[in-house]
Formats: C-alpha cells, structure tokens, sequence
C-alpha cells in the first residue's frame, strides 16, 4: 500500500508543474500513473485539479480502490459523466486539461475530448515523466528489496545453464526461479510497440542478431511474431550466455545483465568484457547529482573507441544505439535516458540501468548491466549479484543426446 | 513465415474497405497489424495504397525485414522522410490517410500529422479489426496446432496442484509447461490498459474478486500494483482450483478455462458448473454462420435465469461484465464480442471463445472456457483438452508444512 503522505508528495510536484504552464487540470487514464498518482490500478480515471485533492471516478472494483487508494472515490458506470460529477462536487470544468499525450490512444483522446467540449486539451506527459524519474525513499526501498530477490533468484542460474539445452527450454527455467522469488511477470514499457517478456536469454550468435525494439540485443525469439528473447538454439560449448533479464517485484523493475560462459570465453569475447567493466567503474566513478546524462554518453563512447571497439558498442556497425543506460522505476523505460543529445543533470534519487555491451559479429555479445540509484554523493547498487563472468563448470555438459 | 498470396489476400480485403470509404491509403504502425498485413514485426511503417502493392519502411532490422516480408522495402533512418520516399517511388501523396485510432498514441498521431501536413487524416481500426475477425485457413491452421499444444501442456496440471502450495508456486509450474511446449509468453491485447500474465490461476473465494481487466475474473493477483492473476493465497482442501490460462502458440492466441478441485467441489459450484456446460452445448449447437452474436448471449442469459443463476452470472451483482465470449486471433481481444448490443452476424473462420462462468460470492468461480472455429455449418472445437471437472487424487495433499 502507498502511504497518503507519499501521494501527496506526489501529487504535489505535479500540481507544481502544472502551475507553471497554467494548466487547470490534469486526467490521468494509463493505468501505471494511476497506480503512481492514486495507490490502486483499478478501472478508473484521476481528476487532479491544480490546488487541491483529487478525485478518482470508478467503474469498477470499487471496493478494491477503496481499500488502496485516499483520494474522494466516485462510483461512475460511463466516463462521459464526469463533468456532470464534478458540478455535483462544486468544481468547475477546466479552461486548459492535461492528458497522457504519450501513452493515450487517438479514440481514448477523442473521447475526452467529446466530454470536454470546451477545453483546450494539452500535453501532460512530460511532467509525469519528469516527476517519476526521481524516486522517493519509499520507492528506492521496493528497489532495493527488488535487488534482493533478483540476486537470490540469479543464483539458481549457473545450474541451470547446460550444453545442449534450447535457450528456451534454460529461460523457462530461470523464469520459475523468478516467479517463486515473487516476480510480478508482466514488465511494463511506456514506449509505443515496446514489448518485454522477462528479457533476453541468448546464447553465442543469437547475442548478435537486433530487432525492433530499442536496447541493444533482440534475439532469434520464437519467430518472426515474436522475434526477440530466448529460441530454440541449443548452447554450445565455450558459447557466451548472456541473460539480460528484468526483475520485477512489488511493481518495480529492475535491470540486470549477467555473463556466462560453459567452458572457455573466446578472447575477443573476454576483452570485450573486460572493457565493459571499466565503463561501467569510470560511469559510476562519474555519477552523482549536477553531472549531465549525455557527457556520460561520450565518456563510455571514449573508452569504447581507445579500446578498438567503437563500431561494436551497443550494436554493430550501422544498428548501433546511441544511448549507454536508462531510468527505470514502474515502467522499464523511463528517464532519464543516458543518451547522446540528453542534456539533462542527474539529480540524487534518480535510479538508472547502466548497460555498457559489445557485439562481436559472429561470436555473440559481452556486457554488463546493473541498476544503480543516484545518491548525494554517488551512488550505490540495487542489483547486488557480483559482475564477474561466471565459467559453467563441464559437469554441467549433458553427455548424451 | 507468412505467405505472400496470404499477405496479399489481407490487404486486397483492407483495399475494398478502403476504396468504399474514399481513403487513398492507410499506414500501419502498431506491431500485430505490421506482422499481420507485412509478414514482419520489425521496427517499420507499412504504407497501403488503396490499389497497388504496399511499401514497408524500415529502420531496423532490415535484413529480418527483408527475411519475413515480400513488399519493396524502403531504409529509413527517420519516418517523417516517408512523403519524400514516396514522392521518389513516383506515388502521389494521399488526400485521406488511414491510421490505428484505438492503438495509436496520440503523440505517434501527432507526428503522422506533421508529417502529412495537408492530408485528412480517418480512422481506420474498424476495417482492421473486421477484416482479422475471420481467420484464413493458413491462420486455422495454426490456431488448431496451438490448441493441440496447449492440451498437451495442461496434461501436467493435475500432478501441479496440491493442497498448501499457493496459487503462485503452482502457476510458476503450469508456466514452465506451457514454455516447454513452445508458449511465446507475450500476451498482446488490444484494448487500452488491458494487460494479462498467462491468465488468471485462482482457488477458492479469490475467484470471485474482479478488478479493473475487462473479464469476468481479476482475482488477488500480486498486490495494488499487478491486481490479478495468482496470488499468495494457499490451496485448500475443497477449493474449485481455476485456470483461465492463454496459450500463446506462433503467434496467435486460445483462451482455456478448465476447473480442478482438490478433494470434493461443494453443491452450489458443482450444480453451476453443470450449467456452465449445458450453457456452452446450448450455444455451440446454435452457432454457425448468420447468427447473430448478441442473440448467443441472450440465449445464454436465458439459460442462466432459468437455473436461478442469473445474478452470478459472468460476475456477481453490479460487477456482471455483460459478455459471454470473444474472438481470439493475433490479440487475445478480437471480433466478434458475443455481447449484448453486438448485433452482427457470425461468420465461417471467425474463431471465438466462449465461456460461460458463474460466481458464487465466498466459494469461488466455477465455468468452462474453449475455443471454437465457427465453419460453415456449426463449429469445431480447438481447445480439445476435455471438459470435465478434473478432481484431484488425495494423495496429492501434502502431509507436512
């Protein structure tokens, strides 16, 4: 459960942001910022007028956002008659509405828009999102025990890696150890055809091969329907493992990329590794409140390049992206975004994935990814599983089929 | 792979609909419908002229891309260069363009339009939506093979559940099978903030709490922040154990609702599951092509008022959601609804799921779910697992704990 005091806090800073831009009122109608602004993810709509408590307008389960949520809950049977409620509460209709511009459908919007015939309707997305990059000390201790649960689950990973085996057949695996340390499964992603189930399970070349979505990796996947994560490769000896994988606990997502090897790490792999880590110690040497997101960018691209990797960061050749890590908190892909051209400064509460990795055309992929929350001074470890690759010992070699 | 005769029978189908309503051309963004009219899923924008083959624009990954889709295939670093690529291909630009209204951000739209700076834009997600509720026979195809699958995987359900285990334990274990036998994980729908994870596995009272999904059922789920969907809650002697679980094979989506109990399943679930079936005979015996949806569903209100279930009928009092099935395909939330006020009529090659449920407040949920082809003369059964109550052998009850 939320506590009041939180959302308070909550709906605070962005009744101060909308107060900047004049903005009356704001709709919230994705169900992730409703949880964010009003404790309960049930089938409703929050009014947040610009002074003020809301109003959370219900259909149904009443009874469940009742017992999470402390805001005035309206029972209503149709969306339509919410300016009508608001009258009944003595509250006038907005001149300027703020919606979820980047997450709102066209219909959800013309809808809206048809119940508030006379207002000017505006972009609330950017607030929200700056509002939810910085976390709050209730939120950092969900993902810290999130860190937990992930590292304890992982652990069961080196025993389940064996050659010979589908990289589905070792995900499915994985997976069970996640759900029985209380993994929620659904990973939620804001961006628009962004899809995650738990992450990517990859092994030797399929460590190469990109796809639609945003991150470096994508994976054979199951096919061109579902064409990212875990497929039927079987794992090969002296194959890199890489199992870039999401914890999500209490409705919070971590990140998490670990290296592993059955047997022998190919040099041109291991180097590649080792290159990785000393990003990932010069980034986080470097983090702390003040320093701006894109010259972090530029420092790992440095390193790349004086190490003769610069055409296999974060992609090869031509798929490269142009980002090196990325906030994460109720969704997975939040900001700030650690990115060329994001000049935006970190500030102590702010929790960022950081995912220095490198391709090797051919051979597969070699990185590291951890979470890291941003403290006054610098920072500190959500995802507290040790870095090192970890070399599969040859008992675990099936010895038939 | 998706073949090209298949490709093209799907978007001379949009054409026709397209030409009826004067709309020069239509462009897809949302993921399905890219896989469904392109044959891909990559990062790409599929443009369809209202005659003519359609152009795929493509960021990444190309060569996937190419791998999966027969259409010309443009690169593009960026999708506000489409009207330049277009006028290079000799293609004049549109008066009206059609886009994905219900998926499409309003973000995504807004840029489309500043792309499109003096073209009418219209909504075109009614064609889509009516053109994907009939399933080709290359679609049939593969939803049979998934129905097979799913049975095979539901095989080792009874030896899963087990008295004191919690719905969670037990569901992590259902997961793993259906993943060994090829279960894509991702579960797309449609509908704005309708998300599932594999379905809903519920014992006992937790079958009867609804939340915010647009079903029958929510259940505890994992907390405020993922409200449905196993829970903490353990298996008790005498629960109905309930398993709405999707199966999510190549693709495309089957619904399956089967009902288990760990030693005798009192009065009032058994006297409503014996209901729930009679409910699922009447109706198949009625369906076949010109039935019109909405009279299946007041058949089966009628059923359920005569047994003197009417207000436990697919919820409980004011929570009733007033449907009684759904087509399935690429989503799990297609056409035709089988609802009140969906006054259409059934068509050979639509595939629907049907499931009559009822709740009993304090007991829990009893029903059955299957997926069934509507042919030219009834129906055929795609979820072949039998229907029966399965009871659970006593010796499944854990002694110790």
């Amino acid at each position: 459960m939320t506590p009041k005091e939180e959302l308070h806090r909550r709906i605070k800073g962005l009744q101060d942001m909308m107060k900047a831009d004049e903005c009356d009122a704001v709709l919230i109608l994705q169900n992730v910022d409703l949880y964010y602004f009003s404790g309960t993810m049930q089938n409703a709509r929050l009014y947040i007028p610009v002074s003020g408590e809301p109003v959370l307008f219900c259909r149904k389960s009443i009874s469940r956002a009742a017992n999470e949520c402390p805001w005035n809950i309206i029972s209503i049977n149709n969306y339509k008659y919410i300016p009508e409620k608001l009258g009944e509460l003595g509250q006038q209709l907005p001149e300027r509405l703020g919606l979820e511009y980047d997450v709102l459908p066209v219909s959800a919007f013309l809808s809206v828009k048809k119940t508030f015939p006379k207002t000017e309707l505006l972009d609330a997305s950017n607030w929200i999102a700056d509002l939810r990059a910085t976390k709050s000390p209730f939120e950092i201790a969900i993902m810290k025990k999130a860190g937990k649960s992930m590292a304890d689950a992982f652990s069961y990973v080196p025993d389940l890696i064996k050659q010979g085996l589908s990289e589905l057949a070792i995900a499915a695996r994985v997976e069970i150890a996640l759900r029985d340390h209380g993994h929620q499964g659904c990973i939620r992603m804001r961006g628009f055809n962004q899809e995650f189930f738990y992450g990517h399970f990859l092994s030797g070349p399929n460590g190469c091969i990109s796809g639609f979505n945003d991150g470096v990796t994508a994976g054979m996947g199951m096919g061109a329907f579902f064409p990212q994560g875990p497929g039927e490769r079987r794992i090969q000896i002296n194959d890199p493992v890489y199992l870039d994988y999401v914890g999500v606990f209490d409705g919070y997502n971590i990140d998490q990329t670990r290296l592993y090897v059955v047997g022998v790490l190919p040099h041109r792999l291991k180097y590649a590794f080792q290159v990785a880590l000393e990003i990932q110690e010069t980034l986080i040497d470097q983090v702390k409140p003040g320093v701006v997101a894109s010259d972090l960018y530029e420092r790992a691209i440095g390193i790349a390049d004086r190490a003769g990797l610069s055409q296999n960061f974060m992609g090869y050749g031509s798929e490269r992206v142009k980002f090196v890590g990325h906030g994460v908190g109720l969704e997975l892909d939040e900001r700030p975004v650690i990115a060329k051209g994001f000049n935006v400064e970190l500030e102590a509460g702010m929790v960022i994935a950081l995912e220095p990795k490198f391709v090797i055309p051919g051979m597969g992929i070699a990185g590291i990814e951890n979470t890291w929350l941003v403290t006054k001074s610098g920072v500190e470890k959500i995802t507290i599983l040790p870095d090192d690759l970890t070399v599969i010992p040859y008992d675990n070699i099936l010895l038939s089929s």
